[in-house]
C-alpha cells in the first residue's frame, strides 16, 4: 500500500495557553481525515501550549544547566556542556529534553508532563469536533549511542500501540523470525520529521495509507525500556 | 510538500548470484523514478544476491554463535544468547548484523560487505537502465539502548549525504539551533520500513518528495560514531 505523509500547514507559533487541539483541527480538517490516519505532532508545540516551558533567568549556559539538572532524575554521561540525562519519564536523552531552539527568548522548552495524556487530549478532541479518531503521537528529536545525527521518536501515543509484536511469526521458510518487536511510533515520528524540518514552521503531519496495531498503547509503559532489562544503563 | 512511499512490487525471492539491481529497475520501472527520489533497499536481499550467505553446520544455537562470534570484531555486552558487537563496519548492533530469518534454511545472512558500495552499484545501474540516479539507501533492522521495540537504519546511501547539517541555522527566535544534525538517512529507512514490514515479501520502497542533502556520502564515514567520540562504548 502506499504511504502518504501531508504536513499539516498554516499553525503557525504556538503560546502558552493556545488552544493546540483546535489549531490542530482547523488544519487537519481539508485533508478529510480518518480513523486509519496517524497524526503525528512534535512536542514542541505540545509543551508550549501546556506551559511546559521555563523562564531562564539569563540567556548563558549556566541558567541553562541549572533548568536541565532539575529535569534529571540520573545523570547518565557528561561531556563538556552536554549531559545525557534519564527524565521522569524515563527518557534517556540529551540534556533531559530542555531545548532553547524556537523557544521564545529567555526562555526554554520542556517536555510535556505526560505526553500519552497529550496525546490521547488531542485525539479526544479530533473525534468529538470531526467525527474521526486518527491515531496521535507526540514527537522528539532524540540522539543515540553509535551513530551520529538525530532522529525524531515518539514520546506519547493515543489509538494505537507502539509496538507491533511479531514474537512467533515465521518467515518465508517457516522460521520464527529473529526480529520481532518493531517499535512503529518511532519509525512513524522518524517518516513525519521528513516534511517538518526543524526550521520550516512546520509543527504537525498526517500520515496515511500505514496499517498500526490497534489498542490503547503508552510509550512510558511499553517502550520505555526498565533499567533491569537495559544492557546500557 | 507530501511525502509519497512506495513498496517495489513483483521481486520475489533473491538467492546468491541474483542480478539484483536489474530486479529492482524491473519493479521500479512501472513508478518512473525521478533524480530527486529515494530508493530504500533492505540489506537482506543486497547480502543474499551478493552472497554474504554463511551455511551453519546446524539449526542450534552453538553454529549460530560461531557465526556471530566471527562477525564482531568486539562484542559490547552479552545477555544469555544476546550479544551485542560492534561490526567490522563500525556498527553496533545484535549479533553482529547475523540473521537467520528470511535466510534460507541451515544458513545466516551476514552484513553487505560494505553497504556503501552496494548502494552506489545498484545506483549506476538504474543509471545506466533508466537515465535517471534516485539517491540509494541499503537499511536494516537495529535495537537501541533505552527504548524497546526495533526501527530501520541506513548501512550504506548513495547519491546523498546522510545528515542534514543544520550548524548555524537560526530558528524563528533568530538563536542559533540546539539540534544541529538530523540523520535524514537513518529517517528515511524508518520511513521505508513502514511500507515493507518483516514478512511482507516487500524488500525496496521509492521515496518521493522529500529532499534530501545532496553529495556522495557514506554511513561508514559519517554516521559511524568514531569510538572515541563515543559517550556508551
Amino acid at each position: 500500500m502506499t504511504l502518504i505523509i501531508e504536513p499539516l500547514t498554516g499553525i503557525g507559533e504556538v503560546s502558552p495557553g493556545d488552544d493546540l487541539a483546535g489549531m490542530l483541527i482547523a488544519s487537519l480538517e481539508s485533508l478529510a481525515p480518518s480513523g486509519a490516519d496517524v497524526l503525528v505532532v512534535t512536542h514542541k508545540v505540545v509543551s508550549k501550549a501546556e506551559g511546559s516551558v521555563v523562564t531562564l533567568a539569563d540567556d548563558g549556559p549556566d541558567a541553562h544547566r541549572e533548568v536541565v539538572e532539575s529535569e534529571a532524575v540520573r545523570v547518565l554521561r557528561r561531556r563538556g556542556d552536554l549531559v545525557i540525562a534519564e527524565t521522569r519519564h524515563g527518557f534517556v536523552c540529551a540534556n533531559a529534553g530542555v531545548d532553547r531552539s524556537n523557544a521564545a527568548l529567555g526562555t526554554a522548552v520542556l517536555l510535556p508532563e505526560d505526553p500519552d495524556r497529550s496525546a490521547r487530549r488531542i485525539r479526544d478532541r479530533i473525534r468529538a469536533e470531526l467525527g474521526v479518531a486518527p491515531a496521535v503521537a507526540i514527537s522528539d528529536t532524540f540522539g543515540r549511542p553509535w551513530r551520529r545525527g538525530l532522529v525524531d521518536v515518539a514520546l506519547g501515543v493515543a489509538g494505537m500501540a507502539p509496538i507491533i509484536d511479531l514474537r512467533g511469526t515465521t518467515d518465508s521458510s517457516g522460521r520464527v523470525l529473529d526480529v520481532t518487536e518493531i517499535n512503529i511510533a518511532d519509525q512513524l515520528a522518524a517518516a513525519a520529521d521528513l516534511v517538518m524540518g526543524k526550521a520550516s514552521g512546520i509543527c504537525a503531519a498526517l500520515v496515511r495509507g500505514v496499517t498500526v496495531p490497534p489498542g490503547d498503547g503508552s510509550i512510558r509503559h511499553d517502550v520505555v525500556r526498565p533499567p533491569a532489562e537495559d544492557l546500557f544503563r
